[in-house]
Protein backbone atom coordinates (compact mmCIF):
# COMPACT_ATOMS: atom_id res chain seq x y z
CA UNK A 1 0.00 0.00 0.00
CA UNK A 2 2.99 2.37 0.86
CA UNK A 3 4.87 1.58 -2.96
CA UNK A 4 4.41 4.62 -5.64
CA UNK A 5 5.66 4.58 -8.66
CA UNK A 6 5.10 6.97 -11.64
CA UNK A 7 5.59 4.72 -14.15
CA UNK A 8 2.04 3.85 -14.45
CA UNK A 9 2.76 0.71 -13.15
CA UNK A 10 -0.69 -0.08 -11.19
CA UNK A 11 -0.35 0.78 -7.53
CA UNK A 12 -2.53 0.49 -4.73
CA UNK A 13 -2.23 3.52 -2.54
CA UNK A 14 -5.05 3.11 -0.47
CA UNK A 15 -7.55 0.08 0.31
CA UNK A 16 -10.56 1.95 1.09
CA UNK A 17 -11.54 5.28 0.15
CA UNK A 18 -14.57 7.39 1.17
CA UNK A 19 -15.76 10.49 -0.90
CA UNK A 20 -18.26 12.62 1.33
CA UNK A 21 -20.35 14.44 -1.25
CA UNK A 22 -20.14 12.63 -5.01
CA UNK A 23 -20.88 15.52 -7.31
CA UNK A 24 -19.44 16.54 -10.24
CA UNK A 25 -15.57 17.26 -7.81
CA UNK A 26 -16.15 13.62 -6.02
CA UNK A 27 -17.28 11.58 -8.59
CA UNK A 28 -14.36 12.71 -10.71
CA UNK A 29 -12.31 11.33 -7.87
CA UNK A 30 -14.05 8.15 -7.63
CA UNK A 31 -14.27 7.47 -11.55
CA UNK A 32 -10.51 8.39 -11.73
CA UNK A 33 -9.31 5.95 -8.30
CA UNK A 34 -11.48 3.59 -9.80
CA UNK A 35 -10.10 3.22 -12.99
CA UNK A 36 -6.62 3.56 -11.91
CA UNK A 37 -6.59 1.08 -9.12
CA UNK A 38 -5.22 3.47 -6.75
CA UNK A 39 -7.83 2.22 -4.52
CA UNK A 40 -9.67 -1.22 -3.78
CA UNK A 41 -12.88 0.18 -3.41
CA UNK A 42 -14.74 3.52 -3.10
CA UNK A 43 -17.75 4.37 -0.95
CA UNK A 44 -19.46 7.14 -1.42
CA UNK A 45 -21.28 9.41 1.51
CA UNK A 46 -24.52 11.37 -0.34
CA UNK A 47 -27.70 13.29 0.97
CA UNK A 48 -29.99 10.56 -0.52
CA UNK A 49 -30.59 7.08 -1.92
CA UNK A 50 -31.58 8.28 -5.51
CA UNK A 51 -28.04 10.76 -5.43
CA UNK A 52 -25.83 7.98 -4.40
CA UNK A 53 -27.34 5.51 -7.14
CA UNK A 54 -26.90 7.83 -9.69
CA UNK A 55 -23.25 8.21 -8.32
CA UNK A 56 -23.29 4.22 -8.49
CA UNK A 57 -24.84 4.16 -11.67
CA UNK A 58 -22.05 6.76 -13.44
CA UNK A 59 -19.39 4.23 -11.90
CA UNK A 60 -17.92 6.73 -9.37
CA UNK A 61 -18.44 4.50 -6.04
CA UNK A 62 -18.90 0.56 -4.87
CA UNK A 63 -21.19 1.15 -2.18
CA UNK A 64 -23.38 4.68 -0.85
CA UNK A 65 -24.12 5.65 2.60
CA UNK A 66 -26.54 8.07 3.74
CA UNK A 67 -24.65 8.74 6.74
CA UNK A 68 -20.94 9.21 7.02
CA UNK A 69 -19.59 7.33 10.16
CA UNK A 70 -20.41 3.85 8.90
CA UNK A 71 -18.21 4.74 5.82
CA UNK A 72 -15.43 6.56 8.02
CA UNK A 73 -14.84 3.68 10.02
CA UNK A 74 -13.79 1.31 7.47
CA UNK A 75 -11.67 4.03 5.89
CA UNK A 76 -7.98 4.74 4.93
CA UNK A 77 -8.53 8.10 3.24
CA UNK A 78 -11.59 10.03 3.18
CA UNK A 79 -12.29 12.91 1.20
CA UNK A 80 -14.52 15.99 1.45
CA UNK A 81 -16.36 17.40 -1.61
CA UNK A 82 -18.95 18.93 -0.10
CA UNK A 83 -20.07 22.57 -0.40
CA UNK A 84 -17.02 24.52 1.47
CA UNK A 85 -19.39 25.99 4.49
CA UNK A 86 -20.08 22.16 5.40
CA UNK A 87 -16.28 20.59 4.91
CA UNK A 88 -15.00 21.58 8.63
CA UNK A 89 -18.10 20.61 10.28
CA UNK A 90 -18.03 17.65 8.57
CA UNK A 91 -14.52 16.61 8.95
CA UNK A 92 -14.87 17.48 12.95
CA UNK A 93 -17.72 15.12 12.90
CA UNK A 94 -16.71 11.99 11.81
CA UNK A 95 -12.40 12.83 12.69
CA UNK A 96 -13.66 10.73 16.15
CA UNK A 97 -15.19 7.89 14.36
CA UNK A 98 -11.74 6.96 12.18
CA UNK A 99 -9.65 4.53 13.05
CA UNK A 100 -6.09 5.82 14.05
CA UNK A 101 -3.61 6.22 10.85
CA UNK A 102 -6.98 7.25 8.73
CA UNK A 103 -6.09 10.29 6.27
CA UNK A 104 -8.96 13.10 5.80
CA UNK A 105 -8.82 15.48 3.04
CA UNK A 106 -10.64 17.90 0.95
CA UNK A 107 -11.47 20.02 -1.97
CA UNK A 108 -12.90 22.87 -0.90
CA UNK A 109 -12.14 26.26 -2.46
CA UNK A 110 -10.99 28.38 0.14
CA UNK A 111 -8.53 27.40 2.68
CA UNK A 112 -7.92 29.25 5.99
CA UNK A 113 -10.75 28.82 7.61
CA UNK A 114 -11.43 25.23 6.93
CA UNK A 115 -7.93 24.61 7.89
CA UNK A 116 -8.00 26.54 11.20
CA UNK A 117 -10.99 25.31 12.30
CA UNK A 118 -10.63 21.31 11.37
CA UNK A 119 -6.61 21.59 13.30
CA UNK A 120 -8.48 22.88 16.44
CA UNK A 121 -10.45 19.64 16.83
CA UNK A 122 -8.85 16.87 15.14
CA UNK A 123 -7.86 13.56 17.14
CA UNK A 124 -4.32 13.23 17.45
CA UNK A 125 -3.92 10.44 15.74
CA UNK A 126 -6.40 10.99 12.53
CA UNK A 127 -4.61 13.09 10.19
CA UNK A 128 -5.63 15.60 7.83
CA UNK A 129 -4.25 17.68 5.07
CA UNK A 130 -6.00 20.86 3.20
CA UNK A 131 -6.09 19.82 -0.92
CA UNK A 132 -7.59 22.24 -3.75
CA UNK A 133 -7.97 20.71 -7.19
CA UNK A 134 -7.75 23.73 -9.29
CA UNK A 135 -10.24 21.98 -11.70
CA UNK A 136 -14.33 22.24 -12.03
CA UNK A 137 -16.98 23.31 -14.43
CA UNK A 138 -19.76 25.64 -14.28
CA UNK A 139 -21.75 22.08 -14.41
CA UNK A 140 -22.72 20.31 -11.42
CA UNK A 141 -23.77 16.86 -10.42
CA UNK A 142 -22.04 13.16 -10.73
CA UNK A 143 -23.45 12.82 -13.72
CA UNK A 144 -20.75 15.23 -15.70
CA UNK A 145 -18.19 13.61 -14.11
CA UNK A 146 -14.99 13.20 -15.66
CA UNK A 147 -12.28 10.51 -15.26
CA UNK A 148 -9.68 13.01 -17.21
CA UNK A 149 -10.53 15.74 -15.17
CA UNK A 150 -7.41 16.24 -12.79
CA UNK A 151 -5.55 15.13 -15.90
CA UNK A 152 -2.67 17.48 -15.71
CA UNK A 153 -4.91 20.20 -13.75
CA UNK A 154 -3.29 21.56 -10.71
CA UNK A 155 -4.12 20.56 -6.96
CA UNK A 156 -2.87 22.89 -4.32
CA UNK A 157 -2.23 21.56 -0.88
CA UNK A 158 -2.01 23.77 1.80
CA UNK A 159 -0.16 22.09 4.96
CA UNK A 160 0.34 23.65 8.12
CA UNK A 161 3.18 23.20 10.89
CA UNK A 162 1.09 20.78 12.33
CA UNK A 163 0.31 18.64 9.34
CA UNK A 164 1.57 15.11 9.44
CA UNK A 165 4.50 15.02 6.63
CA UNK A 166 3.45 11.10 6.02
CA UNK A 167 0.28 12.00 5.45
CA UNK A 168 1.09 14.99 3.03
CA UNK A 169 3.44 12.89 1.07
CA UNK A 170 0.10 9.78 0.49
CA UNK A 171 -2.21 12.58 -0.19
CA UNK A 172 0.35 14.46 -2.83
CA UNK A 173 0.72 10.79 -4.12
CA UNK A 174 -2.86 10.31 -4.70
CA UNK A 175 -3.29 13.17 -6.65
CA UNK A 176 -0.43 12.85 -9.02
CA UNK A 177 -1.88 9.32 -9.27
CA UNK A 178 -4.73 10.97 -10.59
CA UNK A 179 -2.93 12.79 -12.65
CA UNK A 180 -2.50 16.00 -11.54
CA UNK A 181 0.20 18.62 -10.57
CA UNK A 182 0.77 19.46 -6.96
CA UNK A 183 2.29 21.88 -4.96
CA UNK A 184 1.99 23.12 -1.89
CA UNK A 185 0.88 26.81 -0.76
CA UNK A 186 0.36 28.23 3.21
CA UNK A 187 -3.39 27.82 3.54
CA UNK A 188 -3.88 32.02 3.72
CA UNK A 189 -1.54 32.68 0.49
CA UNK A 190 -3.63 29.92 -1.20
CA UNK A 191 -7.04 32.21 -0.58
CA UNK A 192 -5.10 35.40 -1.24
CA UNK A 193 -4.35 33.78 -4.79
CA UNK A 194 -7.56 32.16 -5.76
CA UNK A 195 -9.33 35.28 -4.67
CA UNK A 196 -7.41 36.73 -7.76
CA UNK A 197 -7.28 33.97 -10.12
CA UNK A 198 -10.91 32.40 -9.17
CA UNK A 199 -13.13 33.86 -7.18
CA UNK A 200 -13.07 37.66 -8.40
CA UNK A 201 -13.54 36.31 -11.80
CA UNK A 202 -17.15 34.42 -11.15
CA UNK A 203 -17.83 37.60 -9.02
CA UNK A 204 -17.20 39.34 -12.50
CA UNK A 205 -18.86 37.11 -14.47
CA UNK A 206 -22.01 37.11 -12.74
CA UNK A 207 -22.25 41.04 -12.30
CA UNK A 208 -21.48 41.23 -16.20
CA UNK A 209 -24.28 38.78 -16.57
CA UNK A 210 -26.27 40.59 -14.32
CA UNK A 211 -26.25 43.97 -16.36
CA UNK A 212 -27.19 42.42 -19.45
CA UNK A 213 -30.86 43.55 -20.22
CA UNK A 214 -33.51 40.60 -21.33
CA UNK A 215 -34.13 42.08 -24.28
CA UNK A 216 -30.40 42.54 -25.65
CA UNK A 217 -29.93 38.74 -24.95
CA UNK A 218 -30.04 37.53 -28.30
CA UNK A 219 -27.04 39.79 -29.34
CA UNK A 220 -24.77 37.98 -26.65
CA UNK A 221 -22.13 36.76 -28.84
CA UNK A 222 -19.10 34.40 -28.34
CA UNK A 223 -17.26 37.26 -26.44
CA UNK A 224 -19.71 38.00 -23.65
CA UNK A 225 -20.31 34.17 -23.35
CA UNK A 226 -16.97 33.44 -22.63
CA UNK A 227 -16.68 35.97 -19.96
CA UNK A 228 -19.82 35.18 -18.36
CA UNK A 229 -19.66 31.46 -18.80
CA UNK A 230 -18.81 30.73 -15.11
CA UNK A 231 -21.77 32.71 -13.80
CA UNK A 232 -23.61 29.93 -13.89
CA UNK A 233 -21.93 27.88 -11.33
CA UNK A 234 -24.22 27.36 -8.46
CA UNK A 235 -25.01 30.19 -6.08
CA UNK A 236 -25.42 27.82 -2.89
CA UNK A 237 -21.34 26.96 -3.70
CA UNK A 238 -19.93 30.06 -4.45
CA UNK A 239 -21.87 32.25 -2.03
CA UNK A 240 -19.98 30.60 0.66
CA UNK A 241 -16.95 30.59 -0.90
CA UNK A 242 -17.23 34.32 -1.52
CA UNK A 243 -18.55 34.93 2.20
CA UNK A 244 -15.22 32.63 3.71
CA UNK A 245 -12.84 34.05 1.63
CA UNK A 246 -14.05 37.93 2.58
CA UNK A 247 -11.41 39.63 3.20
CA UNK A 248 -9.08 38.59 0.18
CA UNK A 249 -11.99 38.89 -2.27
CA UNK A 250 -12.41 42.36 -1.04
CA UNK A 251 -8.87 43.15 -1.47
CA UNK A 252 -9.01 41.76 -5.22
CA UNK A 253 -12.14 43.53 -5.47
CA UNK A 254 -10.35 46.62 -4.76
CA UNK A 255 -7.64 45.52 -7.37
CA UNK A 256 -9.90 45.30 -9.83
CA UNK A 257 -12.09 48.37 -9.58
CA UNK A 258 -8.67 50.71 -9.74
CA UNK A 259 -7.91 48.74 -12.34
CA UNK A 260 -11.49 50.03 -14.09
CA UNK A 261 -10.64 53.29 -12.48
CA UNK A 262 -8.26 53.87 -15.25
CA UNK A 263 -10.14 53.02 -17.94
CA UNK A 264 -13.03 55.24 -16.46
CA UNK A 265 -10.57 58.11 -17.03
CA UNK A 266 -8.56 57.19 -19.90
CA UNK A 267 -12.47 57.27 -21.47
CA UNK A 268 -13.50 60.50 -19.58
CA UNK A 269 -10.06 62.34 -20.88
CA UNK A 270 -10.76 61.01 -24.68
CA UNK A 271 -6.96 59.70 -23.47
CA UNK A 272 -6.07 56.87 -25.81
CA UNK A 273 -3.02 56.49 -25.69
CA UNK A 274 -3.40 55.43 -22.11
CA UNK A 275 -6.30 53.09 -23.25
CA UNK A 276 -4.01 51.52 -25.38
CA UNK A 277 -1.31 50.61 -23.11
CA UNK A 278 -4.33 49.49 -20.60
CA UNK A 279 -5.72 47.40 -23.08
CA UNK A 280 -1.77 46.10 -24.04
CA UNK A 281 -1.09 45.29 -20.18
CA UNK A 282 -4.49 43.15 -20.51
CA UNK A 283 -3.03 41.06 -23.47
CA UNK A 284 0.63 40.34 -22.56
CA UNK A 285 -0.94 39.23 -19.57
CA UNK A 286 -3.28 37.35 -21.03
CA UNK A 287 -1.21 35.92 -23.91
CA UNK A 288 1.20 34.88 -20.98
CA UNK A 289 -1.56 32.45 -19.91
CA UNK A 290 -1.89 30.91 -23.73
CA UNK A 291 -5.43 29.38 -25.14
CA UNK B 1 -27.97 38.89 -60.56
CA UNK B 2 -30.94 40.18 -58.71
CA UNK B 3 -32.36 36.38 -58.51
CA UNK B 4 -32.36 35.29 -54.35
CA UNK B 5 -32.91 32.16 -53.53
CA UNK B 6 -32.48 30.88 -49.79
CA UNK B 7 -32.97 27.04 -51.03
CA UNK B 8 -29.21 26.93 -50.89
CA UNK B 9 -29.21 26.85 -55.25
CA UNK B 10 -26.08 28.53 -56.72
CA UNK B 11 -26.83 32.78 -57.10
CA UNK B 12 -24.89 35.12 -57.77
CA UNK B 13 -25.52 38.36 -56.11
CA UNK B 14 -22.59 40.70 -57.42
CA UNK B 15 -20.49 40.55 -59.73
CA UNK B 16 -17.49 41.87 -58.44
CA UNK B 17 -17.09 42.17 -55.01
CA UNK B 18 -13.93 44.20 -53.44
CA UNK B 19 -12.82 43.45 -49.57
CA UNK B 20 -10.80 46.20 -48.24
CA UNK B 21 -8.68 45.38 -45.42
CA UNK B 22 -8.45 40.85 -46.00
CA UNK B 23 -7.76 40.09 -41.86
CA UNK B 24 -9.85 37.59 -40.10
CA UNK B 25 -13.57 38.92 -40.97
CA UNK B 26 -12.33 40.35 -44.69
CA UNK B 27 -10.53 37.26 -45.37
CA UNK B 28 -13.96 34.68 -44.25
CA UNK B 29 -16.32 36.79 -46.10
CA UNK B 30 -13.66 36.20 -49.18
CA UNK B 31 -13.46 32.67 -48.25
CA UNK B 32 -17.23 32.31 -47.65
CA UNK B 33 -18.70 34.41 -50.74
CA UNK B 34 -16.52 32.16 -53.27
CA UNK B 35 -17.24 29.43 -52.16
CA UNK B 36 -20.72 29.88 -52.05
CA UNK B 37 -20.56 31.45 -55.66
CA UNK B 38 -22.37 34.31 -54.28
CA UNK B 39 -19.57 36.45 -56.98
CA UNK B 40 -17.53 36.16 -60.12
CA UNK B 41 -14.99 37.29 -58.43
CA UNK B 42 -13.21 38.55 -55.27
CA UNK B 43 -10.90 41.38 -55.21
CA UNK B 44 -8.92 42.76 -52.00
CA UNK B 45 -7.03 45.87 -50.76
CA UNK B 46 -4.63 45.63 -48.68
CA UNK B 47 -1.44 47.27 -47.40
CA UNK B 48 0.84 45.14 -48.55
CA UNK B 49 1.66 42.88 -51.51
CA UNK B 50 2.65 40.38 -48.56
CA UNK B 51 -0.80 40.76 -47.13
CA UNK B 52 -2.64 40.25 -50.37
CA UNK B 53 -0.18 37.28 -50.94
CA UNK B 54 -1.61 35.45 -48.00
CA UNK B 55 -5.00 36.49 -48.63
CA UNK B 56 -4.92 34.73 -51.47
CA UNK B 57 -3.08 31.86 -50.82
CA UNK B 58 -5.58 31.60 -48.05
CA UNK B 59 -8.38 31.03 -50.96
CA UNK B 60 -10.05 34.84 -49.71
CA UNK B 61 -9.55 36.92 -53.24
CA UNK B 62 -9.00 36.36 -56.81
CA UNK B 63 -6.92 39.13 -57.11
CA UNK B 64 -4.80 41.66 -54.57
CA UNK B 65 -4.10 45.66 -55.15
CA UNK B 66 -2.42 47.76 -52.70
CA UNK B 67 -4.45 50.85 -53.43
CA UNK B 68 -8.15 50.52 -53.39
CA UNK B 69 -9.55 53.51 -56.34
CA UNK B 70 -8.67 50.45 -59.48
CA UNK B 71 -10.22 48.13 -57.30
CA UNK B 72 -13.55 50.17 -56.86
CA UNK B 73 -13.62 51.45 -60.11
CA UNK B 74 -15.05 47.64 -61.28
CA UNK B 75 -16.77 46.60 -58.46
CA UNK B 76 -20.64 46.25 -57.40
CA UNK B 77 -20.24 46.04 -53.81
CA UNK B 78 -17.18 47.16 -51.65
CA UNK B 79 -16.91 45.92 -47.91
CA UNK B 80 -14.65 47.54 -45.62
CA UNK B 81 -13.06 45.32 -43.03
CA UNK B 82 -10.67 48.07 -41.33
CA UNK B 83 -10.28 48.88 -37.82
CA UNK B 84 -13.17 51.38 -37.16
CA UNK B 85 -11.30 54.17 -37.31
CA UNK B 86 -10.42 53.75 -40.61
CA UNK B 87 -13.67 52.85 -42.07
CA UNK B 88 -15.45 56.32 -42.57
CA UNK B 89 -12.23 58.27 -44.30
CA UNK B 90 -11.34 55.13 -46.15
CA UNK B 91 -15.36 54.95 -47.34
CA UNK B 92 -15.83 58.41 -48.74
CA UNK B 93 -12.37 58.46 -50.10
CA UNK B 94 -13.69 55.73 -52.78
CA UNK B 95 -17.60 57.13 -52.71
CA UNK B 96 -16.28 59.35 -55.46
CA UNK B 97 -14.40 56.48 -57.28
CA UNK B 98 -17.44 54.25 -58.10
CA UNK B 99 -19.61 53.71 -60.95
CA UNK B 100 -23.21 55.01 -60.02
CA UNK B 101 -24.92 52.29 -58.61
CA UNK B 102 -22.43 50.49 -56.43
CA UNK B 103 -23.20 49.49 -52.94
CA UNK B 104 -20.58 49.96 -50.04
CA UNK B 105 -20.76 48.27 -46.60
CA UNK B 106 -18.43 47.62 -43.58
CA UNK B 107 -18.00 45.25 -40.67
CA UNK B 108 -17.14 48.05 -37.98
CA UNK B 109 -18.03 47.44 -34.32
CA UNK B 110 -18.98 51.11 -33.89
CA UNK B 111 -22.02 52.50 -35.75
CA UNK B 112 -23.21 55.66 -35.59
CA UNK B 113 -19.59 57.75 -35.81
CA UNK B 114 -18.86 56.11 -39.12
CA UNK B 115 -22.39 56.13 -40.43
CA UNK B 116 -22.94 59.70 -39.43
CA UNK B 117 -19.53 60.56 -41.16
CA UNK B 118 -20.41 58.72 -44.70
CA UNK B 119 -23.91 59.77 -44.86
CA UNK B 120 -22.59 63.52 -44.27
CA UNK B 121 -20.65 62.88 -47.66
CA UNK B 122 -21.53 60.58 -50.37
CA UNK B 123 -22.18 60.68 -53.69
CA UNK B 124 -26.03 60.11 -54.63
CA UNK B 125 -25.94 57.38 -56.53
CA UNK B 126 -23.05 55.93 -54.72
CA UNK B 127 -25.27 53.56 -51.56
CA UNK B 128 -23.78 52.96 -48.16
CA UNK B 129 -24.91 50.33 -45.98
CA UNK B 130 -23.73 50.03 -42.09
CA UNK B 131 -23.24 46.61 -41.17
CA UNK B 132 -21.85 44.72 -37.68
CA UNK B 133 -21.53 41.00 -37.77
CA UNK B 134 -21.60 39.93 -34.77
CA UNK B 135 -18.28 37.18 -35.26
CA UNK B 136 -15.38 37.47 -34.53
CA UNK B 137 -12.42 35.92 -32.64
CA UNK B 138 -9.51 37.34 -29.71
CA UNK B 139 -7.25 35.79 -33.37
CA UNK B 140 -6.15 38.30 -36.11
CA UNK B 141 -5.21 38.12 -39.97
CA UNK B 142 -6.56 36.06 -43.01
CA UNK B 143 -4.39 32.42 -41.58
CA UNK B 144 -7.36 32.55 -39.22
CA UNK B 145 -9.94 33.18 -41.69
CA UNK B 146 -12.53 30.82 -41.44
CA UNK B 147 -15.49 29.63 -44.06
CA UNK B 148 -18.31 29.42 -41.64
CA UNK B 149 -17.42 32.02 -39.61
CA UNK B 150 -20.78 33.87 -39.77
CA UNK B 151 -22.93 30.69 -40.04
CA UNK B 152 -25.90 31.55 -37.81
CA UNK B 153 -24.26 34.61 -36.39
CA UNK B 154 -26.03 37.68 -36.13
CA UNK B 155 -25.16 40.25 -38.52
CA UNK B 156 -26.77 43.46 -37.40
CA UNK B 157 -27.86 46.43 -40.39
CA UNK B 158 -28.01 50.00 -39.43
CA UNK B 159 -30.29 51.97 -42.39
CA UNK B 160 -31.02 55.22 -41.56
CA UNK B 161 -33.65 57.64 -43.11
CA UNK B 162 -31.34 57.98 -45.95
CA UNK B 163 -30.51 54.73 -46.39
CA UNK B 164 -30.90 53.25 -50.40
CA UNK B 165 -34.33 50.39 -49.68
CA UNK B 166 -33.08 48.34 -52.77
CA UNK B 167 -29.12 48.41 -51.22
CA UNK B 168 -30.24 47.42 -47.98
CA UNK B 169 -32.35 44.42 -49.45
CA UNK B 170 -28.96 43.30 -51.23
CA UNK B 171 -26.78 43.67 -48.62
CA UNK B 172 -29.11 41.71 -46.77
CA UNK B 173 -29.27 39.18 -49.08
CA UNK B 174 -25.37 38.89 -48.88
CA UNK B 175 -25.18 38.29 -45.40
CA UNK B 176 -27.97 35.87 -45.32
CA UNK B 177 -26.26 33.77 -48.15
CA UNK B 178 -23.17 33.74 -46.39
CA UNK B 179 -25.36 32.14 -43.30
CA UNK B 180 -25.74 34.71 -40.90
CA UNK B 181 -29.22 36.01 -39.53
CA UNK B 182 -29.99 39.38 -40.19
CA UNK B 183 -31.49 41.82 -38.14
CA UNK B 184 -31.74 45.88 -39.07
CA UNK B 185 -31.05 48.49 -35.63
CA UNK B 186 -30.89 51.97 -35.43
CA UNK B 187 -26.81 52.73 -35.25
CA UNK B 188 -27.16 54.34 -32.00
CA UNK B 189 -29.15 51.84 -30.72
CA UNK B 190 -26.40 49.46 -32.02
CA UNK B 191 -23.76 51.09 -30.22
CA UNK B 192 -25.48 51.22 -27.05
CA UNK B 193 -26.17 47.61 -27.35
CA UNK B 194 -22.77 46.77 -28.30
CA UNK B 195 -21.42 48.59 -25.23
CA UNK B 196 -23.00 46.39 -22.94
CA UNK B 197 -22.76 42.58 -24.97
CA UNK B 198 -19.15 43.14 -26.27
CA UNK B 199 -17.31 46.83 -25.49
CA UNK B 200 -17.86 46.43 -21.91
CA UNK B 201 -17.15 42.72 -21.43
CA UNK B 202 -13.56 43.59 -23.44
CA UNK B 203 -12.97 46.23 -20.77
CA UNK B 204 -13.57 43.87 -17.71
CA UNK B 205 -11.66 40.87 -19.49
CA UNK B 206 -8.42 43.15 -20.03
CA UNK B 207 -9.03 44.78 -16.39
CA UNK B 208 -9.40 41.25 -14.90
CA UNK B 209 -6.44 39.77 -16.77
CA UNK B 210 -4.57 43.69 -16.18
CA UNK B 211 -4.76 42.33 -12.41
CA UNK B 212 -3.32 39.42 -12.04
CA UNK B 213 0.26 39.04 -11.18
CA UNK B 214 2.85 37.33 -12.84
CA UNK B 215 3.58 34.55 -10.30
CA UNK B 216 -0.29 33.82 -9.92
CA UNK B 217 0.00 32.68 -13.49
CA UNK B 218 -0.05 29.26 -12.89
CA UNK B 219 -2.66 29.37 -11.05
CA UNK B 220 -5.19 30.57 -13.42
CA UNK B 221 -7.36 27.65 -14.50
CA UNK B 222 -10.05 27.72 -16.80
CA UNK B 223 -12.55 30.14 -15.10
CA UNK B 224 -10.12 32.76 -15.23
CA UNK B 225 -8.90 31.74 -18.96
CA UNK B 226 -12.72 31.53 -20.22
CA UNK B 227 -13.39 35.37 -18.38
CA UNK B 228 -10.22 36.48 -19.79
CA UNK B 229 -10.20 35.22 -23.12
CA UNK B 230 -11.32 38.09 -25.32
CA UNK B 231 -8.75 40.11 -23.32
CA UNK B 232 -5.87 38.40 -26.23
CA UNK B 233 -7.46 40.81 -28.85
CA UNK B 234 -5.41 43.41 -30.77
CA UNK B 235 -5.52 47.17 -28.96
CA UNK B 236 -5.09 48.61 -32.22
CA UNK B 237 -8.20 47.06 -33.22
CA UNK B 238 -10.03 47.63 -29.33
CA UNK B 239 -8.90 51.10 -28.48
CA UNK B 240 -10.66 52.54 -31.37
CA UNK B 241 -13.95 50.89 -30.69
CA UNK B 242 -13.99 51.71 -27.08
CA UNK B 243 -12.76 55.11 -28.03
CA UNK B 244 -15.88 55.94 -30.48
CA UNK B 245 -18.48 54.35 -28.53
CA UNK B 246 -17.06 55.97 -25.40
CA UNK B 247 -20.34 57.32 -24.34
CA UNK B 248 -22.27 54.02 -24.49
CA UNK B 249 -19.12 52.32 -22.82
CA UNK B 250 -19.13 54.94 -19.86
CA UNK B 251 -22.99 54.44 -19.77
CA UNK B 252 -21.96 50.32 -19.54
CA UNK B 253 -19.00 50.45 -16.90
CA UNK B 254 -21.35 52.78 -14.56
CA UNK B 255 -24.01 49.84 -14.68
CA UNK B 256 -21.54 47.28 -14.14
CA UNK B 257 -19.65 49.50 -11.63
CA UNK B 258 -23.29 50.03 -9.27
CA UNK B 259 -23.74 46.34 -9.42
CA UNK B 260 -19.91 45.36 -8.14
CA UNK B 261 -21.28 47.79 -5.73
CA UNK B 262 -23.99 46.10 -4.63
CA UNK B 263 -21.08 43.38 -3.92
CA UNK B 264 -18.95 45.09 -2.19
CA UNK B 265 -21.86 46.05 -0.13
CA UNK B 266 -22.50 42.74 0.71
CA UNK B 267 -19.49 41.60 1.36
CA UNK B 268 -18.81 44.50 3.86
CA UNK B 269 -21.57 43.80 5.59
CA UNK B 270 -21.33 39.43 5.61
CA UNK B 271 -24.71 40.08 3.99
CA UNK B 272 -25.26 36.08 2.64
CA UNK B 273 -28.46 36.39 1.85
CA UNK B 274 -27.46 39.34 -0.90
CA UNK B 275 -24.74 37.79 -2.04
CA UNK B 276 -26.83 34.87 -3.12
CA UNK B 277 -29.43 36.93 -5.01
CA UNK B 278 -27.09 38.76 -6.99
CA UNK B 279 -25.32 35.19 -8.22
CA UNK B 280 -28.85 34.42 -8.61
CA UNK B 281 -29.42 37.08 -10.71
CA UNK B 282 -26.64 36.54 -12.68
CA UNK B 283 -27.05 32.93 -12.92
CA UNK B 284 -30.38 33.29 -14.20
CA UNK B 285 -29.38 35.74 -16.99
CA UNK B 286 -25.80 33.38 -18.00
CA UNK B 287 -27.87 30.37 -18.20
CA UNK B 288 -30.76 32.07 -20.47
CA UNK B 289 -27.87 32.96 -23.02
CA UNK B 290 -27.30 28.62 -23.35
CA UNK B 291 -24.31 27.66 -23.92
Amino acid sequence: MMACRYNHRIVMLFDTLTIVGVGLIGGSIGLAARQRNLVRRVLGVGRSDAALARASAAGAIDTGFTASEAAVRESDLVVFCTPVDQIAAGVVAVGSQCRPGTIITDTGSTKSAIVRAIEQSMPENVHYVGGHPLAGSEKNGVEHADVRLFEDRITVLTPTTSTDAGALQKISDFWKHLGARVCTMRPEDHDRAMALTSHLPHLVASALAGVLPDELRGLAASGFRDTTRIAAGDPSLWTPILSQNRDAVRDALTALRERLDLFQRALDNEDERQLSMLLDEGKRRRDALGS
